[in-house]
């Protein structure tokens, strides 16, 4: 680890700082059952949204998101200039098929469970070079559609090892704008592929720590800024044994996670809630950022926030070719202005 | 038709105009009998790669043209920055497992065979904007890991119904920069998604020609320039009978294509490899742009070429569940400086 090699330009600034205007936050019955069922703008009754299948559930629920965070924003659909979205299914059908409904530009993006802060990254860039307004950002999970493409056929009830985390059903979308009043993305930490031969694909938390210690410490020293800067530093889904192991890794790296440190997968269901890990699925760490973590930074309960959402790049293909699982984690500072 | 909104932003624009300083390609055999063959710089004597799967050999085809791409930037890899690239394979593997090799920082993106001008229109934008110095952008595909995951197993030996077209074993890589010399991405337009409602996933050209369309009027509106003005306008990979859709969906709207355009699907095998409709995949458009066009635009036969990479956006489990094919297309505008 001593000599890894970390470049002193994964972070980028922006110059003119997007304002974060509108953003809403659509969940299943599970989670709205969870610890921050006041937050989430809406929670759907069924888990199938009153649709034929889950992917079109799914579908139905990043369209629901984007409208919600659009309207949430105070602007018509006609105002938002591109479409960034990506989601866990194969060709990222929920976030094309959606995209069906708009009539904006669409960059389609994969990046697993940091899809969150990709589609952030690559908005907040657009707005900050002036190329657009407003764009909107967003990604989507359900556990049904996750489990079954990835898994096994929902039927066969199959049990689940201790190191599992529930794929989370969840929607959240962003709105970036050049003007407007409220949180801003200040700059942004793109990851690198991180590889430590973990090949147990119900192990993901273990996966992703190597990515998130990456992107953290990268950020930490493209930023000369510590943990401690931090009123909040938040990862997308490392789950309970995740967490365990990026707390150890940054700590022989020099860098201690206080207690301004958590992770959407550990925080966002109950105990009881019989989730093992905690959650995953990039609908996570969209669902506790566009609810919770922005309500509370426009209370000015957190006024600098590190978010960094991270995701395991395989597919069933390659973990049935014997391949292990690569991680990554991309970053975003959202700030408060400070008056 | 004719009421159609265009919005007149779907483009945008480079100021700094990102310099492409390196390219390369890799090709399957059958690519490499085709009329291309003396302007490819690899062509692989087996479709394996010496790989125990084909998925493997897809994923060594774009670790390849990346390395291959840099060399002829003359460039180390540690120099590049940033690497865009995705792919067909369900969570986008090839691109992916191919990001472990490279120590860069790594964004996946998904536009199904539109995906070459969707990683350059991003590289560029963020080496316009001065974040980073150097992009890598990439993109690969395989004729058989495509067969299998899409349609057929390759050893059921399926007939193909005359609309088919053939995917190309092939990926390319460019590389921007801040500086050097070498044609300039000037400006891309982004697209939007367009569903016209065809199913029939043997005729992807149908599929994706509304999307090219609509790409290109938005072009046109947008920089007030006519087919005319461009030396070359290319589209991805419509086939020759998506080609002629386009053809007469332009004339429709008042634009002419005349000799000055052609598709890559179209032009890169020979009427005697039994290809049916053309080539498709992503690394059909990847293939022909960073051989034979940025050739030719280095010999200075062209100096303005519209390159429009088209992608059906389909999953096997959209069209198992009755959905239609929605097609994107994203436009690129490459450039030689006036002297």
């Amino acid at each position: 680890m001593k000599n890894q090699k970390h470049r002193e330009n994964q972070t980028i600034y922006f110059k003119n700082k997007p304002v974060i205007i509108g953003n809403y936050t659509i969940v299943g019955p599970k989670e709205g059952e969870g610890p921050f069922s006041d937050y989430f703008d809406y929670i759907m009754k069924k888990d199938d949204f009153g649709e034929k299948t889950y992917e079109m559930a799914e579908r139905k629920m990043i369209e629901h998101a984007v409208i919600g965070a659009i309207n949430s924003a105070k602007l018509t659909p006609n105002q938002i200039d591109m479409f960034l979205a990506g989601d866990l299914l194969n060709q990222i059908i929920s976030s094309s098929y959606a995209a069906r409904q708009f009539d904006m530009t669409y960059i389609g993006v994969f990046g697993a469970c940091s899809t969150m802060a990709e589609s952030l990254a690559l908005g907040a860039t657009f707005v900050d070079a002036g190329h657009f307004n407003n764009v909107a950002c967003a990604t989507v999970s359900h556990f049904s559609t996750a489990e079954r493409q990835f898994r096994y056929p929902l039927e066969l009830g199959n049990q689940r090892p201790p190191t599992a985390q529930w794929t989370v059903t969840g929607s959240g979308c962003t709105i970036l704008s050049n003007s407007g009043i409220g949180p801003r993305v200040t700059m942004a930490t793109f990851g690198k592929v991180s590889d430590y031969g973990v090949c147990d694909v119900n192990n993901m938390g273990a996966a992703m720590a190597p990515a998130a210690m990456n992107t953290l410490i990268a950020h930490f020293k493209d930023t000369k800024t510590t943990p401690e800067d931090y009123d909040l530093i938040v990862t997308g889904d490392l789950g309970k044994l995740g967490v365990e192991i990026l707390i150890d890794l940054m700590e022989e790296n020099g860098f201690k996670l206080g207690i301004n440190y958590c992770d959407c997968g550990q925080i966002i269901y109950d105990r009881s809630q019989s989730v093992l890990m905690g959650g995953s699925g990039c609908g996570c760490s969209a669902s506790i950022l566009n609810s919770y973590i922005l309500q509370k930074m426009r209370e000015g309960v957190y006024n600098k926030v590190l978010f960094v959402a991270t995701g395991a790049l395989l597919s069933t293909l390659s973990c049935q070719q014997g391949d292990s699982i690569p991680g990554i984690a991309h970053a975003v500072v959202i700030e408060n202005e400070v008056k």
